[in-house]
């Protein structure tokens, strides 16, 4: 372990790095064992169904080779958190496989683990294992995060019904405007709206103080990863169903509508952009004033944006314009491993 | 999803991709929702803990670019059950995440399924989510394996105790002269012998009957993968113990005794070289009679290797050899993350 002790930018050794760096993050986790066994364990908890998601990032595609090591750590927490409060779970635990580029330093891995640990905390989970190797490619980082939800009563994609509420946290777009911002594509945005907007890029924010209180009162959920147009039309899929949005009624930033103010054709960016992590759920209209207490109560805004109908196919997602009309939406959304222009955020299927 | 209808060489969509490959290995599975959700669901078991591993695998690091795709996955599947057989957990399920390279056709897409699909039946278990990103760098494998095992029953690295016998299954050494093999560098060995031993090397065996019967007569355990002297230590470092182990007994196969006979400087890589995925463990002597009957009943060797002692630190495990004297091991085994000559097939701390 004494490997650790050396210069910034020696190599470290696996077994020292752990030491360090990652098993200080197990510490108030039994099963964990402190990172120094196989495998970790998780007791049992009657009653409660375990949630898994899983979701992986590589340099270059999902994060700049640049960014701050502690921002690329907490992002991959929150993704994962995201997924898990979609489904209406509490996170427990999450693990971590790392691959390393050969020159990686000392100092980049401390960083790292700091951001790692500064969103375990926040959370209030722990890391209980994984796997660190070496690559020739770029960083590559996989997370593994398991929650808990009532056996029985996560919320999935498939719950959405015709005559109820669509309605997403927080605002939309802020995400895909802000790498926009972080690119110079903004010239005429204030400053402080440009970096609200790439704030909300680098780092999301899970909603997981919402997610496990919707249950109840939501039907379906999932998160917004590859763009809200293409997220509902998986939430129709999934349900049978087709779905109305009202694009004037769409919740902005003040830092979006000014962008969108400045071109309106950035419209169709906020509602395909992607990465906005926010809950997107559909609820009877009865649960609509409970909803917005809820919300309340919690700080986090909660907006119709519109509603479930009977339909489905390829096109079961309309979005109106304020007169009313159709807008044509050019691009869907993100869609993963199709070459250089992807970047698959999202897990499996979101 | 019609997507996946192009032909070999199109690069594949991530919809359509997990639509035809991998949605069916998650047929058997109600809570995995076919792949189409954000997270999967895995039901209660009350009484049983739920153990949870995580290994990665990097082309040009773990394996080669150009090894058959189906026989990745089979890798990818083992080494993961490998940790959960040696803390005595059937496993249960598996999620996978991978970056797969620009230029990945579909006809290697469908081998690397068709893999992992034969080993998910062989061993009885589903994938139940994931993630496919794409990577400007080599391809990259990470799963999770969950298993279960009755609530704390599970073996630990660190139930060693002085007067225990330490015993392994199967036999030593295989895989590391198995790479030996495949790299040419043992050019007296008969065909036969260097077949078997690049099979060793490529498909792992995990003890997954074994392991979960060893409960109630093992006291510690865990895979071999870093090599046996190393992973031993680790043993003996978990348990505030010492190890010694007679040489001179360790099992061999046919194959590895005969490339031994022939130079028997390579009896220090059959102790230290890794990759082997046998189960190492410690009984109290009174056990010995019911693993051997347990062994002869699952047709999987156990052998007596050597025994527990008092002591612990650096230099925990002393290795004899048949004359009684101290043999010198020049080095330990694998440690991950130290440059190109590194490895690190196992998860954090194997």
């Amino acid at each position: 372990m004494s490997a650790m002790a050396g210069g910034d930018d020696d190599p470290p050794d696996e077994f020292g790095l752990i030491a360090e760096l990652f098993a200080p993050l197990a510490a108030g986790y039994p099963g964990a064992l402190g990172l120094t066994d196989d495998a970790a364990f998780i007791a049992a908890a009657p009653g409660f169904d375990t949630v898994a998601t899983m979701d992986a990032m590589v340099a270059g595609v999902h994060f700049l080779p640049d960014d701050p090591p502690d921002l690329i750590a907490r992002k991959l927490v929150r993704v994962n958190l995201s997924d898990l409060a979609a489904k209406g779970a509490v996170p427990a635990v999450v693990m971590l496989a790392a691959a390393f580029p050969c020159g990686t330093t000392r100092s980049w891995l401390r960083a790292f683990a700091h951001g790692l640990r500064r969103d375990l905390d926040h959370y209030g989970i722990a890391l209980i294992g994984g796997d660190t190797v070496s690559t020739p490619g770029p960083l590559t980082l996989t997370l593994t995060a398991l929650g808990q939800v009532a056996t029985g009563r996560g919320l999935l994609r498939s719950g959405a019904r015709p005559g109820h509420d669509i309605w997403v946290s927080g605002s939309i777009g802020d995400a895909a405007l802000g790498l926009k911002a972080i690119r110079g594509e903004l010239p005429g945005l204030a400053d402080g709206h440009l970096a609200a907007l790439a704030d909300r890029y680098r780092l999301p924010c899970p909603r997981t103080g919402l997610g496990p209180r919707l249950i109840g009162l939501a039907l379906s959920g999932m998160d917004i990863s590859d763009g809200l147009v293409q997220d509902l039309g998986h939430i129709c899929r999934a349900s049978g169903v087709a779905a109305e949005v009202d694009a004037a009624v769409v919740p902005l930033s003040a830092a979006a509508a000014a962008a969108v103010k400045d071109d309106q054709s950035l419209l169709a960016l906020v509602l395909t952009g992607g990465d906005d992590y926010e809950l997107l759920f559909s609820a009877p209209p009865e649960a609509a004033d409970a909803i917005l207490i809820l919300a309340k109560e919690l700080g986090v805004p909660a907006t119709r944006i519109g509603r479930v109908i009977d339909g489905g196919g390829a096109d079961a997602v309309t979005v109106r314009g304020g007169d009313g009309q159709v807008l044509a939406i050019e691009r869907e959304g993100w869609r993963h491993f199709r070459g250089p222009d992807d970047k698959g955020a999202g897990g499996w299927s979101d």
